[in-house]
């Protein structure tokens, strides 16, 4: 697992590390209930949750039920899915109050901040986001 | 239009901003190739060009063709054009010498930075992104 900035896995212990390294995934553990997390939406696809580290004022992680590690791990079977999971995030942004706006990051490999390798779109919002993002 | 962060636009005269008030849009203009851009990828569904401002050593814009003005706006038939962006996106990455990863970053609304209202996606890369992103 590389340094990055991601926000969930600080919460994490190194044995959680360790866990992902040899196959077993934070996220899937989220998926399948046995990690607890703060789930607001699910369906067939996706699962979106509270990050435990928020970083504004609404800051949610949309994923796929299905364990993809980044995005260049993404294959023409997925175009659906990862658009799903786009007017999913603007449904729960408005949701959420972030009528006036929201930002939709991806981080893809360590050097640009990704710590769990299954693939999240974290949700922005309620307060001015700056420029450059990162 | 608001006083978001985003780059493009900070090169367009008050006269661009009338036009894209008029319903003129100048990504839409970038691909009806009326506007010059450093397009480096299109296909049938979309356009990719290289930020006018980048803000990282890989910084470029993948569009969709269709003008869809934010995310708010997705319906369930762009779902598909959706995920293929990000595809496209990662194949951009590699090709662009981001193998250690990159960032995608989509601003919805004018508190989030949205400043041209013409979906876009912006990659990011070659240098470490920090955390939060804005």
């Amino acid at each position: 697992m590389g340094k990055g900035e991601d926000v969930n896995v600080r919460d994490h212990t190194e044995e959680d590390m360790g866990k992902e390294d040899t196959g077993e995934c934070i996220f899937c553990e989220i998926i399948g209930r046995t990690k607890p997390a703060d789930i607001i939406y699910e369906d067939d696809r996706v699962v979106a949750f509270k990050d435990k580290r928020p970083r504004a004022p609404v800051h949610v992680l949309v994923i796929p039920r299905k364990h993809i590690p980044t995005l260049f791990d993404l294959t023409d079977e997925d175009e659906n899915l990862i658009g799903h999971i786009h007017l999913v995030a603007a449904r729960l942004a408005r949701q959420l109050g972030a009528v006036d706006g929201f930002r939709v990051v991806v981080n893809c490999g360590a050097r640009a901040g990704q710590t769990v390798y299954h693939l999240h779109f974290h949700i922005l919002a309620g307060r001015p986001l700056g420029w450059p993002p990162g």
